[in-house]
């Protein structure tokens, strides 16, 4: 069978069939300003025969909002932003608004495209999980022109006016770290992606403005260390790219060493897979041999042996309540104060963490 | 500090600005018609400097396209339908189409408005994982509208002139079982979702129409046994819902059983879950006392062991074919004939399957 594209119906055609004004047949149909119900009975049961659908663009255009927003992330496939995007829609759809998606793969020039097509698209505002968070004047530049955003998991140096729901991941780090501390280990390892930022992380007196969360996890484990009085090893620093092999090589370094950790701290879930079988394939017995802390409450930590102690992400709140932020900047708090909400992350001890 | 909405110019401020006349100033903007690079370089710098956006909605109520997609999926947190919403953007996006995201929780209803909604939006197209397969008349209609639409993983009965991009579930199902029965195993179970729909199955002589992926599956289960001349015992049928626990049951009781399976097939990712972890917590050593199969390549599958024999799907480009289905029927392609493309799934054997 083919599909065909049917004449589109117009309002002036509904009028003309229900024999009213067209600017009765337009209040009838929007749901706005004076219609007898009969009168609207009539314009309904036209609008339904004839197959007219309601131009969301037109309406649009003369409301001045399209109740639609946009979220900005760097890659949906992965299970934290599918999480905190089912949270969005979850708050957004039913106050009804629509979702304009894009996806950046981590780039900032498709970042600042998407935000250039949302702008002009007039959405009433954007959720953004930035792609490079030392990268804000296109997202003050958004907000500029009237486009509220909302920053995601991550705070953007440059985009001052940007609210920003985050998670509070040096401190998550911090707690991980320090229950290791309390089992007695001293020799605690991390497997990160943010090794190469570590001079800057050592030399830094002042919290970053921006940073990827895995540059402040490394910087909770610094400070957690420091606390206790304990000197960083540079050794122990992992550095590894965002997958399971190369965290699997990174362990396999941290184990080789001539005094090898007796813990390693995994900064992130991905990272975790291949943390645990590089200390599976080496036959290490945990938590006796290594204990090990990753990220996320993914499935999988429950499912392997022993199992995982990690940092759970209220994930799923991250996106409710950056919906919500959105929504309430959109409805009439233009003017009101930037808004920066912090949420704990809750460490959940299991199997893979012991005593020295 | 606060956010401001500015005034926003228009296109005949900029004409203004620029000393050239709208119709000049909207070429040079738009890039289309005649205009001489100086020309178009005054009006480029006026637009800068006043912080003109291009209308969208304008453009879209001329040129009759807004460059954007819908997609309705049942649960963008569910892996199988994050991965695939990755492919849909990796191929939709270079195209210069944006995404319009609907989450239904797998509510008819839900799928229900979001097709009006996204149709008054006027999107070029839609791709739809349907709530309810049994139920297709909303789609049937908004291809009359002229929205064409391709289904995702699942034909919808009522939608005949829908495209459509599936994973041929029912081969991939028997392809398992198959592999079972030629290791020796003749007390094959299966955990599954479509346990209710067993008694239409086993009476019905042809190919259902729309139908979930869980069904296919099942179906798939029994045409293998039948295939080998085995009868089904639907004492090895284990009903599950769609969670961990509820399948950690449905094995537990298989497992009850006087004359328990030997193997299990899970026909779905979660279900699993609840079947490692039930044959996990009774200490059953895998292969040796029960064969297990399950579905999709999650992390765990090969961080558990042993590692879990899986039926792969290619959901990923389950995503881009249904993005590249798409753009084809828009950009031209409104007559052809209905397509319907289905991907085959890859039996990957690991150690938890092993002979009787």
């Amino acid at each position: 069978m083919t599909t065909r594209q049917p004449p589109s119906p117009s309002l002036i055609d509904v009028a003309r069939a229900a024999g009213v004004s067209t600017a009765t047949a337009g209040r009838a149909l929007g749901g706005y300003g004076q219609v007898r119900a009969g009168t609207r009975e009539r314009v309904l049961t036209a609008a339904a025969e004839l197959g007219y659908r309601t131009n969301g663009l037109a309406r649009s255009m003369i409301t001045g909002s399209t109740q639609t927003i946009g979220v900005v992330v760097t890659d949906v496939a992965n299970p934290f932003f599918a999480i905190a995007l089912r949270g969005i829609t979850d708050v957004v759809q039913p106050a009804g608004f629509e979702v304009l998606l894009a996806n950046t793969a981590g780039a900032l020039v498709a970042e600042q495209r998407a935000l250039t097509v949302m702008s002009e698209k007039r959405v009433d505002g954007v959720i953004v999980a930035a792609a490079q968070p030392a990268e804000g004047a296109h997202l003050e530049h958004a907000i500029e022109l009237g486009v509220p955003i909302v920053l995601l998991d991550r705070q953007v140096t440059g985009a001052a006016d940007a609210d920003s729901i985050t998670i509070d991941n040096e401190h998550a780090a911090a707690e991980a770290v320090t229950h290791l501390l309390e089992l007695g280990h001293r020799r605690i390892g991390v497997v990160t992606e943010a090794g190469e930022q570590l001079p800057a992380l050592l030399a830094a007196d002042d919290r970053p403005g921006g940073a990827f969360p895995s540059a402040m996890r490394l910087r909770g484990y610094l400070g957690a260390l420091g606390a206790a009085g304990l000197e960083v090893d540079e050794h122990l620093i992992g550095s590894a790219r965002y997958d399971r092999d190369s965290a699997y090589d990174a362990t396999t370094r941290l184990l080789d060493l001539d005094d090898p950790p007796t813990a390693v701290l995994c900064t992130d879930n991905v990272l975790a897979t291949g943390a645990f079988r590089a200390a599976q394939d080496r036959g290490l017995r945990m938590p006796e041999q290594l204990s090990l802390i990753g990220f996320d409450d993914e499935p999988w930590t429950t499912l392997v042996r022993p199992e995982l102690t990690i940092v759970e992400q209220p994930t799923y709140e991250l996106g409710t309540r950056a919906g919500q932020q959105l929504l309430d900047r959109i409805t009439g708090g233009r003017e009101r104060r930037t808004n920066h909400v912090q949420l704990r992350a809750k460490l959940v001890v299991r199997g893979s963490t012991g005593p020295v």
